[in-house]
């Protein structure tokens, strides 16, 4: 009963960290075709999305079985609840990409990012996917030294994000209304990749010492 | 056994209603200190926001009770786990009114929506209450029909999302960066309000007759 309890948890987690995978490739691609102007890519990212959704039925399902069939109690529960919780940000990590990849593709022929601003945005898509691509390791590995590390580094994209918009407002803007909007959302976009990747490293925390870490 | 489960899903229900007030007043004041510029009102909504917290973690920690002590299967274990989404929902909606709040915050001793998005930015301040409150009786009452309906109405917060930007983006903007890039984030605060709202009425429908509503 407690074995086959273990099998199927470490299934879903297996899921889970396959799942941290179609999200790091939708958060690359978006970047991409957000400083390519790339519409086939983006139309890609936005199309892939559906096998995130399902990916996450998936696990749920199982995770409802699993708590169904093997009525586990406060520990055990407490770590399938956090699963269910973990597909949940992770399924809203692939909506953030697609959120990029719209804004991508609608200003197609153009690039949505102006050429002084380049710089920071690379930078924010590259800690989003560099965090996504240690989420992926931290949920297979059970890894909560890496899980404490990344809530550290979520402070560089706190400070790219201000550094964008004090780029943003500092200079005598010459882009417009309309970049500069994008700019802003598509900072808020991966300010929440970053946020979501965070909480899922610390519910790995809490699935393995049992102790919950408080953010805000 | 099964009336001790009911009763006590109950009292969560009666809690995530009660919570749902908190993020109505939230809502409430934070969009009253937007548009007057009301820095003591801001300050309010983000330090009621610890009582919010709070009251997640209570009921957290009534459905993991239940669920350890109850072993509810099948129906009643999604009943149970749905709450326990509903109540983070909540939360995060507390929390985008937070963000609201701070950007009044910072534009005091000015006001951050300029004159000719009053209109605009209040009437999707409006409808988020709205929608909040509704999901209140929603909650309180498990009433499907408003749930149905309220999932309807989603499609007026878009509408004033889009006819937002087509304000910022079409006139000659006179109100330089600042402004634009504070309407967008506001913008996207108020729907991700509503797109909540909408998703916890989702969760009532699913709690009294089973059925997955699925958005996108």
């Amino acid at each position: 009963m407690r074995e086959a309890f273990h099998d199927q948890l470490d299934g879903i987690f297996e899921d889970l960290a396959a799942i941290c995978g179609l999200v790091e490739t939708a958060v690359h691609d978006a970047s991409s075709a957000l400083m390519t102007g790339d519409v086939h890519l983006a139309e890609q990212v936005i199309s892939a999305d559906d096998a995130i959704d399902n990916a996450r039925e998936k696990v749920e399902d199982n995770a409802f079985a699993l708590l169904s069939l093997q009525q586990p109690v406060a520990g055990d529960l407490r770590v399938v609840v956090s699963a269910l919780r973990m597909v949940t940000e992770l399924e809203r990590m692939g909506d953030l990409s697609v959120h990029v990849a719209k804004i991508a593709r609608l200003r197609v022929p153009h690039v949505a990012v102006p050429e002084e601003m380049r710089a920071t945005m690379e930078r924010m898509a590259e800690v989003a996917e560099d965090m996504v691509r240690r989420v992926r390791s931290i949920i297979a590995d059970r890894d909560v030294e890496a899980a404490i590390e990344l809530g550290r580094d979520d402070e560089i994209m706190d400070q790219l994000r201000r550094r964008g918009f004090n780029e943003l407002l500092s200079k005598d803007w010459p882009h417009g209304v309309e970049a500069a909007v994008d700019i802003a959302l598509l900072g808020r976009y991966y300010e929440r990749i970053a946020d979501h990747a965070v909480s899922v490293a610390n519910r790995v925390i809490f699935v393995v010492t049992g102790e919950q870490v408080s953010r805000d």
